[in-house]
């Protein structure tokens, strides 16, 4: 099995990278701490290489559950702006990572805090926890500035980065990144997904409509971990990227349909998990001091359907990109997850049984 | 092809009636407008028998994507409570049924908008102006009042009731339901679904994973109308009952779990489409005039999983048995949908093909 | 006692108007009912003279108390924009208001619920049912179509409209309007504000900030209803209009501030109120069918601070005009509600007292 | 002057401590750092005295300008409790404040982010970057721990804590708190709020009902800095504490009515202003674990409107405390904030002539 293999969802083309890093000026970085019991890490994207807080990115969320601990969301919502990087952690890192956002951004503006107002640290998290000893609190500062020095638009998927501890339909989960290429208005738009995958258990795995996931666990050899019917406590987070002119309004909208890709995959939103999808546009930003701002004509949203499309299609190959790329990875207390290859040798048949 | 060779989604159970009928106490009635070009109705749903006003029912909606004129929304959202039953029609026929309950309202207590507050009206929409001559406005007071006298817990699904003129896939939709059971803290409970299937284009079509909605696409040969790409102009109302006791917090978290039933059956949450989805419990009651509310123990947080599962089960297996129990209808201008029997007569190969 | 010793709040001035009227284009139109226990009416908003499906407004909606039954807004707050006249009536009007918006759209547009998507009615409502027998169901057709063809910039204010049978502070209460004028990037922008009012006990009254309530309710001659400790069951619409060049997420944020007029009147956003702003802006418009939306540079985030204080001013001077403008109406049951002239004949006194 | 002289807004009584420690088992602890150019500090607000992690308590907030870098706020509003106390502190102190924390929970239940799910921090903020040099990022784990260590129901306001360098109004702001007792269903009961005051610009300030703030402005000697018309940069945080039972949603209700206090001191929720309530209710708690959770009999929506009055008294009047209470503070730069008795000596005077 390699990569060529994985399956192709929907019927939308991919951009040439594959990832997040199609849509024009993206790019993301990892840092990886995987020593023994710490095995976690931090992710940063970044929508463009210029100041984020000089020149603010319309964005918006949708919480579709909200039992996460990622920080930012509150001003996002008011303002539909980014002024830092994306960053991506564990749930006991977010405190750490948002310190080093502060940092970098009074270093780079020494008036943020004083003449101008403060920065908004934005940062999401999972709990890596199974894998990684959270309370250890490892991550911290210069782990940030690692990532954001590091970010290219060619970068690694799976264990790495945040996703270092992450579980995934009790397999092992991480990052994962698609795309999609959509023409609207006689124009093509790229629509681009990363995520940070820690959700679900494998009953429900779900790959392009397969419910593979079932014929796995009955054969209970997937993970070091007893087949538990407790609920999950794992999330994603759903960062999903476009070149096309969109507003704040029109963001949330496009964010939303994350959920639709994410159910696909086999998920309903548990209980215990952080759902949450952020969508931004890298057409036009908004500057941080001005008396008017200039919009380019947005796109009309009676045109924004196959957007949508794109952004299921691509929430959804990115979480199985995820599960693709990751490398099975052993803990805290000799906790091991497998990956998907691992688990299932003979996955491409499985597929295959399934869909032909 | 018939009833029971309908794919049984997941691997929830089923409630004996296999509808939101298994929800004790839950009853539907249909008023079916069938006359030419006009080919609409109205639907109601009762949590309960007794009166909706003086014995109000916790509930909670998610807007999945607000292209709807359904009223009644702003005062669930803030009160946790419905306090009529709940009604679905067309688009145009909303302000009708609205002015029927509040006749039906006043009715039953006359001290209505005297001595006490006025009362909420909650009637869901779908466009079926593709089937039905939506603007002859045909829905009036008088087939509130059928459908309400109307309501059974055995009642039919299909082209009837407010479903009698909806479209979905391209193909004829209308009413479904579907029931599941869970065992919660060694207790059952019992979550049901109906829906008002009126969205998509026939290439979205996915039956228990199966997207076969691009082989029919292929064939060309499921509607008078010409394969469009135009976007869809449909609509879901997805309304789903627990006799589990929650409150109106949990109901919402339960209701947006229809986005996750409804998105494996192919939709993106279309831009057009109103998207809606409401829960309500039938484990309590609310009276109209009290100082203090005597809530039963709810359930605990921790412990939706399994009826989470049972919501996304239930609403796509209500979408499923709206597809399937649909027969064809020609309306207006000779617009005709057909049924997906008549559209695929070798479904039951076509899924089996997949999925064996 | 007369029109120009009403206090003017806050130090920003009033437009020529001093209405809603001084943001150019809008205008205001009543339909009023006045017969023995029928003391209500009809009230339209208009952004502007042209086909308000055609050229859609940008607008946004708070609900501060959302026991309320307005209608439109889960569009509204999906898409950001008006696609009718802004109509206001009592709480049973409503649907017959919804209809007649349906009628006049389809008339001028026959293609909406046919090759066109349908229209999202815009209803706000009141509960005048003190004075008027809102059992009657007396609002029609006729009577939306009649205040439509009466907008004009120099409107009545008062027992008027939908404002007719409306209470206030167990005074009579009705619409107000206000306008401030504001200087902002070196150019002068207008809000203004029109408001249904309908609620409040007396001995919360409270004008420029002068409990004047208090005083008027120990000399218990205001109301032929006895001083009554029963919660309120009334509520307030507040449309806000601006000519600044603001998007609907801008336009949310200048909707709020709706609440800060509101509650210096003496409001706490009482359970049984509906407490509902929108807001709206004249300076762009959204056309029915385009690939691209042209919007003007808008307003910075960071300059909208002397909007939000004219929006307060003016919620607040438009409450003021309401009890100023209205004339004492009795209606059903040989209910009254006198006007703040007659229950306090000595008003100026009053606030001069407190204020020199 | 004293503090006997402060004027009492509205009729509703305050409890015997006057503070939101008038709630049964509501206690504050402050931690204040008063050296130089750094002026900042902490604030802890308990519920109770148990774990909280394992003693959930039910709470909810209002966003009404979500201008702010507050955390926690996205897992409170999809599960409407807390699971840790209460923390203020400055904008870039939040990251500290909240790993400590996490470091105090997983102290007390080592299960948490192992067997158990993680723990959600709630940590809120306003920028005292006038006075204090912010930037120094001088607020570390100890802080949290002293300020938890210190709470207790008689607990200073002014310049303590967090709101030791808070400025408001262009005075000297920080921390304040008020109760009211109000009598619902024949019990009385408590409502209490404590705020941190960091918002407003000295024209604006409104002291019960009276604009001390425009004679105040006039005469220009109340500050170091120049009259500014730069828009403000402040927040504040206003917690609210009852013993009525109520849930969340109905907690959701009474934040709101924050805004209506807010107000009424001449806020119009400035746009660069984090304007945040939440509200939490000490008649119940919610266990880690359990299959059900049990209720009290909860008070009915149609009951709230005293506590809704109550709510909007007690925040108003605790911003007058924070005024009352503030001492003078010179921080960075030599910046100063004059106390609002040393910028009016006459104070009295001023209220009473407009008053009487």
């Amino acid at each position: 099995m390699n990569m060529l293999s994985m399956p192709h969802v929907g019927v939308l083309p991919a951009g040439v990278l594959g990832t997040i890093g199609d849509v024009a000026g993206v790019t993301v970085g990892h840092c990886t701490l995987a020593d023994g019991p710490i095995q976690t890490g931090v992710t940063v994207v970044r929508a463009h290489r210029d100041d984020p807080y000089r020149h603010k990115v319309p964005a918006a969320a949708s919480v579709i559950n909200g039992f996460g601990k990622s920080i930012g969301l509150v001003q996002v919502e008011e303002l539909g702006v980014l002024e830092t990087p994306i960053a991506l952690t564990n749930t006991f890192g977010v405190a750490a990572v948002a310190q080093a956002q502060i940092r970098a951004a009074v270093a780079s503006s020494p008036q943020i805090g004083r003449e101008w107002s403060t920065v908004n640290p934005l940062v999401f998290e999972c709990n890596d926890g199974y894998l990684n000893d959270i309370q250890a609190l490892a991550v911290a500062d210069q782990h940030y500035v690692a990532a954001l020095d590091a970010a290219t638009s060619r970068f690694e998927r799976g264990s790495v980065g945040a996703g270092r501890g992450m579980s995934c339909f009790d397999l092992k989960g991480g990052m994962g990144s698609a795309s999609r290429i959509v023409n609207v208005a006689r124009q093509d738009f790229t629509v681009g997904a990363l995520v940070l995958a820690n959700f679900g258990r494998l009953p429900m795995l779900t790959i392009d409509g397969v419910p593979i996931g079932r014929e796995l666990s009955a054969r209970k050899q997937t993970s070091t971990q007893p087949t538990a019917t407790k609920p999950e406590q794992g999330s994603i987070i759903m960062i999903v990227a476009t070149d096309a002119p969109l507003d704040s309004r029109q963001l949330k909208r496009l964010s939303m349909r994350a959920a639709a890709g994410l159910a696909r995959t086999g998920s309903v939103y548990g209980h215990g998990s952080g759902d949450i999808a952020l969508a931004f546009s890298t057409a036009w930003t908004v500057p941080h001091e001005a008396d008017f701002i200039a919009t380019p004509p947005l796109l009309s949203d009676t045109r924004l359907d196959p957007l949508f499309h794109a952004c299921a299609d691509s929430v959804e190959q990115a979480i199985i990109d995820a599960l693709w790329s990751a490398t099975s990875v052993t803990g805290r207390d000799a906790h091991t997850r497998l990956s998907l290859r691992e688990a299932a040798p003979d996955l491409e048949q499985l597929l295959k049984r399934h869909t032909t």
